[in-house]
């Protein structure tokens, strides 16, 4: 197998582990900075690498879109092309042509729907978003899913499973590079039946990772929470559990006690592009007046670039004058935060105290900063 | 004196030096990146320093306006509240208030002006000037002065020189910090006879530095090129000489020929946000389709991180997709490549071979891209 998973402890549903991939190993429970357009936002890799990643995100549908995969392939690869030597997970697309793309049009055979950059009309099926992924050469690809809305019917939750496993099935099939691993996606929302209607199937087909999709789509995050534990139950206890596109500090340290070990979120560079800064005493807002003259550091534990050389009154500076240094520093702390958070998080789990660990972080997240 | 200078070489009237400060040595030639708002736009300060920068600039007016000097002071001055350790040298603002603010009315007593960016009412005296700058805890210092546009009338001109002469007189007395030195600066426009007049009284007085304000405000470039080496000569050889805002590669290697050691300019950051990047065959334009599909590094014998680690293709893609590491790393390597213009020519000045070095650089920079 491509990838391998092993654990090196657990404490009670939470886990610690290791992702060996290609391009080198992955210790869990990770985050995975999400760099859409084969980069993270704002952030040189060097500066990524310094903030403590082992891996980064890529997206299919807008690297096909600009510049185009097949182009990725003929320079070498994502990995050559944004210049990013660690292990590399491109999701399939499914989810930008639900959220972005216009005039789509989805039937079992796939997903047509034009470009929100520039209008072309383009498809996009199980078998396309296996070949870019291929072309892209991500360490770990995504099959394609249909990923509704948290508000969709029942009927709509039941027939975005179903396509999703036809998909899967599909995506299985059509996979051929021996150096990407495959994983599936379970859908149902947050029908706890329907979640393992589509589980199981998926967990027959043998694939090397599992993922939970359809969470933090505009749920209230306690439902998210509540549904959880049982739905990470229903993947192999032997391979890797990622939880896509969530979410904020607190959501991962539940996440990570219901026994999931990977996770994306746009949250940290989005943020930190806003001014938004997240810190172990919650959020702080760097355009806040109140920060206009304090000398302190952002956040006085944080060894990042950011915390370890300037002021909040300088970050709030930057932010006020619009300055491109304000984005890039706050989306650097950002990311340190979420994965000092998650080396923090595994060391618990090590030591068999993820409890208590979460208990303690997840009160102190409440402190008005 | 704060301040020294020492000179290591010279070939014809180009020169090769040291100046020492409280901050470090600057080996001269030298570039100085301008770091208007407390950043060099887009970059860190470890970006800054592995550019190979030795000196940047600060800006009176802007810093002033936001956040304020006295702010910048409690905090414990530019050095710190930016995070640059090496020297820092401030305009007097004189410039920005000519070129930015808005409802001006200038006197002999001082400037009187409207933010650009609230409308506030300010005055910007000679003795505010240097206020601000002590404030600001620069190494370098410069005397307000007044600066007229290329298209000046020679009263205008004459004026300006009159004005400058007085608000220098005033500057030089009003002066304290025994940390920072303070330069002049010479006007005059394109009329020798002028200058002369403006730089004779300026040296009597004694400054430990001089400047040539007023080149590069829309004159053909070639008018500054004939106008520098008379102009140069008008300063002390023992002295660093410092010629405001300028400019392209070629203006520089001219500039260093006619007997100039000092240099700043926006031209390599701004140009850099806008896809231009400067190389030894001349401007590149990654915007330009050509580019789309290109393995090759931006510029083959440059050494910085933009350099070292991403195509063509790949900056083609940030500008095309506008992601914010685009503007970055031209920026970045626009700072690297004029910095390693200036340690190729004070090479080569010190091994006495300046005349046929910028004539081979000055015929290179016209090999299309």
């Amino acid at each position: 197998m491509t990838i391998s998973f092993s654990l090196q402890g657990s404490s009670g549903t939470a886990r610690a582990g290791t992702i060996t991939t290609p391009h080198g190993p992955i210790h869990t429970p990770i985050f995975m900075p999400v760099g859409t357009q084969a980069t993270v936002k704002g952030l040189t890799p060097d500066m990524v690498t310094a903030a403590g990643a082992e891996i980064v995100l890529g997206n299919t549908y807008h690297l096909t879109l600009r510049p185009g995969d097949e182009l990725i392939r003929d320079l070498g690869g994502l990995h050559k092309f944004m210049n990013w030597q660690k292990p590399i997970l491109t999701d399939s697309g499914g989810y930008q042509v639900f959220s972005l793309a216009q005039q789509r049009k989805i039937t079992d055979a796939g997903a047509k729907f034009k470009s929100h950059i520039d209008g072309r009309t383009l498809e996009l099926t199980p078998e396309k978003a296996v070949e870019i992924q291929e072309n892209l050469g991500s360490d770990i690809a995504m099959v394609l899913d249909e990923c509704p809305p948290a508000d969709g019917t029942p009927e709509v939750q039941r027939n975005a499973v179903r396509r999703s496993l036809l998909w899967a099935e599909r995506c299985q099939k059509h996979h051929t590079r021996a150096d990407q691993a495959q994983f599936a996606i379970v859908q149902g929302g947050l029908d706890y039946e329907l979640r393992r209607e589509c589980a199981e199937p998926l967990v027959a087909m043998g694939f090397p990772g599992y993922a939970l999709g359809g969470f933090s789509v505009g749920e209230a995050p306690e439902k998210m929470h509540a549904a959880l534990p049982a739905c990470a139950a229903l993947l192999p206890a032997h391979k890797p559990r990622y939880l896509m596109g969530v979410g904020t500090p607190r959501d991962l340290l539940i996440a990570i006690g219901a026994g999931l070990d990977m996770f994306d979120c746009v949250m940290p560079t989005r943020s930190g592009r806003n001014a938004l800064a997240f810190t172990s005493t919650g959020p702080v807002r760097l355009r806040n007046a109140k920060h206009r003259r304090d000398p302190a550091s952002l956040m006085s534990d944080c060894a990042c670039y950011c915390c370890a050389n300037f002021s909040r009154a300088y970050l709030h500076h930057l932010f006020h004058t619009e300055e491109m240094l304000g984005p890039t520093l706050l989306s650097l702390h950002n990311i340190a935060f979420y994965l000092q958070l998650m080396r923090e998080a595994r060391m618990a789990i090590l030591a068999d105290d993820y409890t208590e660990f979460a208990r303690s972080r997840l009160a102190a997240l409440q402190v008005p900063n």
